[in-house]
């Protein structure tokens, strides 16, 4: 992996141009082979050999902590000693001022090496990282900087048991704290009640303290919560109190473990409900639990936004690397693993020796398969997070483009490698045969731990939700009009190569059938009419963007391919043929029934099923 | 489910005409309903409360006896009560006349209930049906009838270690065992050295005594294996040993459990790797165990793939009743569960009460999905078992035409429902959003149990070369003009029906489209060239069946529909309409790359990767 990463990083997204920018100074090819060097040595020696402790090992509570095995913890304190937590921040932050597209690679290996352990660092980065956008000075100072430092880890508490993807049901309250209450140096302080469901490292012993980010509404003058979305705000809830300096003040906060979730897979990262403020612990004299508001109230949504969009991201990137574990392995092997022989015209010669299952034509289907979707995955990821550096250190102009082209991207970059490297892990548990369903093996691990990326973050029903009825239409579909212009950009360079021209036609041929779905779609202007058929939309739409995808990587290697490197430059290309001859063709039956606005689904009635 | 079995049962399969037959002369609608209603009533109350505890409790040795819970052996005492295991068998066999496709019904309510539960009764009918078929008069009576008297438990021993899908590798010998050995009352004895993998219920106590059935190769004179399947013979391996009469004679075998897989699911039934006379339990004074041969030497193979037809439609409803009951829960839980509201033009209106979720078109989209794959598997499943009672009880000619039908749709009732249906669980978890996820709900363990059935009783793979390698071209590809024609009567009798004649002409199209790929992909007359994209084949050709299956199922809902029932018939024909206009479309996907001999698999090289 690490040679496809460079080859991304460097060969196709030239993150070598991005090193001359100011903020970038420092830094050089060399820094950057430095981290990834680092990042790729703790994941082998301190994730990956524990990733099966970290599932078998499940997070347990004695009714006074939550315990982990004691290697997820060397590996949290590992990860804490990288300075990866900080790394694309400023220095005065205690950050590194890498590039975004380089902190997501680096965080690539600790993916892939053990989803579950080490508690949620993406969480806690991306917590803080809210809180650098949203929150007042000293919040950043206090909060963000012990977060960023992993002296405390964040979580984000949105879901409640009875609201999941419905946020605008959210139930918990939130009450000015006394007549002081905007007075509070850490921030305006208000009481919460309620209970947050699906709590990712929303109890633990990994750090001193954790800071919850909650989202919560302020009832108004009639003590009603207001409907919607539009009444939530958002607080940070610390599990334990600290002062303006940031030191723990000895006071416990009103926040109560009411249960762990036991889960199919991911593990190794506690998923709690939380109870806030039901009185079990009451601070300075009365129950509730203690936060301090970011932003103005009735934003707190908008705020989150921040938080889930770069977690969309790391979600997408999670479910890439859970995918290329399982590659790796399946690989390894299809390598190792003699069986069977070739069919000839006389059938097989049961006289000759076994050959390895790597050279079968059906065994090299699903290890390309699963090439062209975890490589592929992980592209889009690190395009996206390059499209993140642009919009925080472009030129103004290229800056808003990667911002938009960001929002079109995002509910892509979030599903399709949770759908597709899914289905890698299943095609990784086959070429294993019996084996892949074993514990003996880690595929299967890696496949119930990727089945739940579909789920967190936004499922993927909102994903489908976000890019039709939101994204591509947003400010008269001006993202996909910008998308649009780079898929183009990519079809004429490819033209002109003679052993690519008919891949860019196919290509332009996907989006063009795209474009006329999402114009068909809401050629009624009714929401219900679009977004019956909003999920094999956004399948549709994913698959052509993954094409896309591809031949930028072939456009890539063809470059890279006259400084060597012929035979992973010949796979890149060849997984590029597989993805157009066995994947793109599905765009055409995904769309057939967006085009058509089919109603069926919506027609159906409970009665008969 | 009940109903659907009902309307397939009479409406579609026309049952009631079966009964006319000697054979079932006892036999009426009632009798049928009989069954049906005990089998329901067994898996409601003895399988379907414990299949959790089978998951969790999994099998164990504690050194001498493999440990499954309680609740395990009572129901597989329920299963052997109610006399299922010998249901189609002879009255004489101690068995109850009844066809197959009833017993294959009522058994669906058994794998819905609990598929690692009740001791995989399901081999053991196989195990004796194979003996009832290939076995001496002597074998039938002590072995046979005591597996339908459920007595003695069987299995089937095929893979070893090195030796999966590739039978023609396996090492396990057989040497005559005396110079009597040709005249044991039980068979030609022999001694067995060699190790079996992968055996489901290879070791247990629910019964007395467990029916290995045991391939391995005689030596030649020089003292070496054939090469290839050709050297392979069959033989009953008793794990005690016993007198002509079928009485245990005091003396164990010498099959020594090696070990315990540890599985992903399917934990119910203990799997096992047996040695097979290693010498640890020498017997009648020698190592080596004891085994009976069945049939003659080296027709080992042959007789076996009796057992795994039966097997292969076994699995095939394994997969569709596993995604049956991940279905009937996430149906339920879509009723039960409120959460969002609709979307009209102006957005959401978030005062009014949030909507139960089966009325969301993404969730309906999810459920009808589902229905379309786990209703059109058991359809085809019985299909293939009233084919099967056909085949035994028709005329002459229907009967060899049901086994043709039988030969090339074997292949498709296994494949289909276990890729299908497990894809229908997926979507039951994504219909529960995060509660799926958790251990508290059953819809994770119904899909990591329905991923064994891609893999055991001959992978996808090997489905898919027996059916592009062999079945659609024997006999100058008469299997598949067979199935053609019944095909082409389905689209002729739908096309006179205005709602449907659009339906009948998507099909016909498919269908050409297999039948110009089949042709196609063996135009070179070279293995290779057809066999590199023999999945995708498969999975077309498992479409346009699936298709099939539901343009047919249309034609007997609108008969039924004349009785009442009209929700249940609107649902099958609103089912049928999903499938035709979501899933029949990715025919042509999945064709292009067979239709055009694509060598894009097999060009791959392993330094590629």
């Amino acid at each position: 992996m690490r040679d496809t990463i460079e080859f991304l990083l460097h060969d196709w997204l030239r993150v070598d141009a991005l090193l001359d920018r100011p903020r970038f100074a420092d830094h050089s090819r060399d820094t950057i082979a430095q981290v990834l060097d680092t990042c790729e040595r703790i994941a082998r020696e301190k994730f990956a050999p524990f990733n099966r402790v970290a599932d078998v090992e499940e997070p347990r509570f004695d009714g006074e902590k939550v315990i982990l095995p004691a290697s997820s913890h060397a590996a949290a304190q590992a990860y804490v000693d990288s300075g990866m937590l900080a790394a694309a921040q400023d220095y005065e932050m205690g950050g590194m001022q890498l590039p975004c597209v380089v902190e997501m690679a680096a965080n690539a290996f600790f993916s892939r090496a053990g989803i579950g352990i080490g508690g949620g660092a993406l969480l806690t980065s991306g917590n803080a990282n809210l809180l650098m956008a949203h929150g007042t000075p000293q919040q950043k100072e206090v909060f963000a900087k012990n977060e960023f430092a992993g002296r405390w880890f964040g979580t984000m508490c949105l879901s409640e048991p009875q609201a999941g993807s419905s946020l605008s049901d959210i139930a918990t309250r939130a009450l000015p704290d006394g007549d002081d209450f905007e007075t509070d140096a850490l921030g305006p302080r208000y009481r919460l009640r309620g209970h947050k469901m699906w709590i990712s490292n929303g109890e633990h012993e990994l750090t001193e303290n954790i800071v919850h980010l909650v989202l919560a509404k302020i009832p108004g003058p009639d003590g009603q919560l207001i409907p919607g979305t539009r009444g939530i705000s958002l607080f940070i809830v610390p599990k334990k109190l600290v002062n303006p300096h940031g030191a723990l003040t000895g006071e416990r906060n009103d926040v109560v473990l009411a249960g762990l979730n036991h889960k199919l897979g991911y593990r190794g990262i506690p998923n709690t409900l939380l109870n806030f403020g039901e009185g079990r612990f009451p601070v300075r004299g009365a129950p509730g639990a203690i936060g301090y508001r970011v932003g103005a109230p009735g934003e707190g949504l908008r705020c989150m936004f921040h938080m889930m969009n770069e977690a969309r991201i790391a979600i997408g990137l999670g479910a890439a690397m859970l995918g290329h574990a399982g590659y790796d392995a399946s690989l390894q092997y299809a390598r190792d693993r003699s069986q069977g022989r070739p069919v000839g015209r006389a059938g097989k010669d049961a006289s000759k020796p076994p050959v390895r299952i790597v050279e079968h034509a059906d065994v090299k289907r699903m290890l390309l398969a699963q090439k062209s979707y975890v490589e592929g995955a992980l592209a889009l990821c690190l395009y996206c997070a390059r499209l993140v550096d642009e919009q925080h250190t472009g030129a103004p102009a290229t800056g808003r483009e990667a911002a938009m082209l960001l929002e079109v991207l995002t509910p892509i970059v979030k599903s399709w490698p949770s759908e597709w490297c899914l289905e890698a892990n299943s095609l990784a548990i086959q070429v294993h045969g019996g084996y892949g369903y074993t514990r003996d093996f880690p595929v299967e691990q890696y496949w119930r731990d990727n089945r739940l990326n579909m789920i967190h973050e936004g499922t993927h029903g909102i994903q489908a939700q976000d890019l039709l009825g939101r994204k591509v239409v947003m400010e008269g579909g001006a993202a996909l009009k910008l998308l649009g212009a780079r898929i183009d950009a990519t079809v004429e360079r490819a033209s002109s190569d003679a052993a690519w021209s008919a891949h860019a036609q196919s290509l332009r041929t996907a989006w063009q059938a795209v474009l006329s779905a999402t114009q068909a779609a809401w050629s009624t202007g009714t929401p219900d009419d679009a977004l019956t058929n909003a999920m094999p939309y956004m399948q549709a739409f994913g698959h052509t963007v993954l094409a896309w995808v591809w031949l930028e990587l072939v456009l890539a290697a063809g470059r890279a391919r006259e400084t060597g490197r012929t035979d992973a430059m010949a796979g890149k290309c060849h997984a590029a043929r597989y993805f157009f001859a066995y994947e793109l063709p599905k765009v055409a039956a995904w769309l057939a029934v967006v085009q058509a606005r089919d109603p069926l689904c919506r027609d159906m009635r409970d009665e008969w099923f």
